[in-house]
């Protein structure tokens, strides 16, 4: 029978789900979502939702980290998955915490890897794909409280030089 | 019966492991690992583990992100945890993926929140903690390769400013 209650198992410093028959300790951690701003011309790239949550609504090409990924490697995969869109990162651009849905989010500043012909087009998660000037952003159709900050983050390191923290040697990222 | 299979869901695009019974699926996400280079007039903090895996070996302090804490909260509570230290985070030092064992580690560069007297001790995790000179870092008693890799970033991060990537507006951050 599984029974979880709240306890804090010996040398942890955390209460956890720990099953009250067998002991088995239910580790709650946060996820990462990695995800990009990825601009053109002073133009930025959204997607509109095709699913749920916060279907119809503009977000940010971005979702959970996978196994044997680099952060940057999964921000470029949610690009292509969701946008089509083959991009080159170039610095970290916010570490969100969202402590109510345990989530880290990493979100990059990128641009087009082919910055003279910019692809882009909707993937299957997506309903439209779109660059959008500044002031032309549909802020009141936008997904999730933390696309505003990424774009205000993006807004306020324009033109400047982002710390790209440093990342594994090449040959350690193993699945 | 628990019967577990590699399949990917309607709608995915990894494989995951499902339950052939109920469909239960087991998502196995990266964990992230929040730590921190502690350096006082050069000389770096160093805990040695009390704990397995890697007992007696020398590390950063680091540890498991918990639900609830921002990044730089998770990295500040394990100095406090692991070298009774209080420190002052002044930027995002490394990112590091390790997709073999399921982790993102974010290393912070830090100093002592009070530089004057900077106060450190082994927490219950530590058998010692003690600052080393660069050259006096006990390299062959290191306890894990990403220890060595911070320590490479911090080396040649030293002097210049790191990017601080944007986090949450304050109020935001609910447990």
């Amino acid at each position: 029978m599984i029974d979880f209650v709240r306890q804090m198992p010996a040398g942890d410093t955390h209460e956890r789900s720990v099953c009250a028959t067998c002991g088995f300790i239910d580790y709650q951690n946060p996820k990462i979502v990695v995800g990009s701003v990825v601009s053109h011309g002073g133009r930025i790239l959204l997607c509109r939702r095709a699913i749920e949550p916060r279907q119809g609504f503009w977000t940010l090409p971005a979702g959970y980290l996978e196994l044997g990924e680099t952060a940057e490697e999964g921000a470029r995969r949610e690009a292509l998955e969701e946008a089509e869109a083959a991009i080159a990162i170039d610095g970290l651009l916010a570490v969100f915490s969202l402590g109510r849905i345990g989530q880290i989010q990493l979100i990059f500043r990128a641009s087009f890897e082919a910055a003279a012909e910019p692809h882009f087009a909707a993937g299957p998660e997506s309903l439209e794909v779109a660059l959008f000037e500044w002031d032309a952003i549909p802020r009141d159709r936008i997904a999730f409280p933390s696309v505003h900050w990424a774009l205000s983050a993006w807004r306020d390191a324009e033109g400047r030089a982002l710390g790209l923290p440093a990342g594994n040697p090449v040959e350690t990222i193993v699945p």
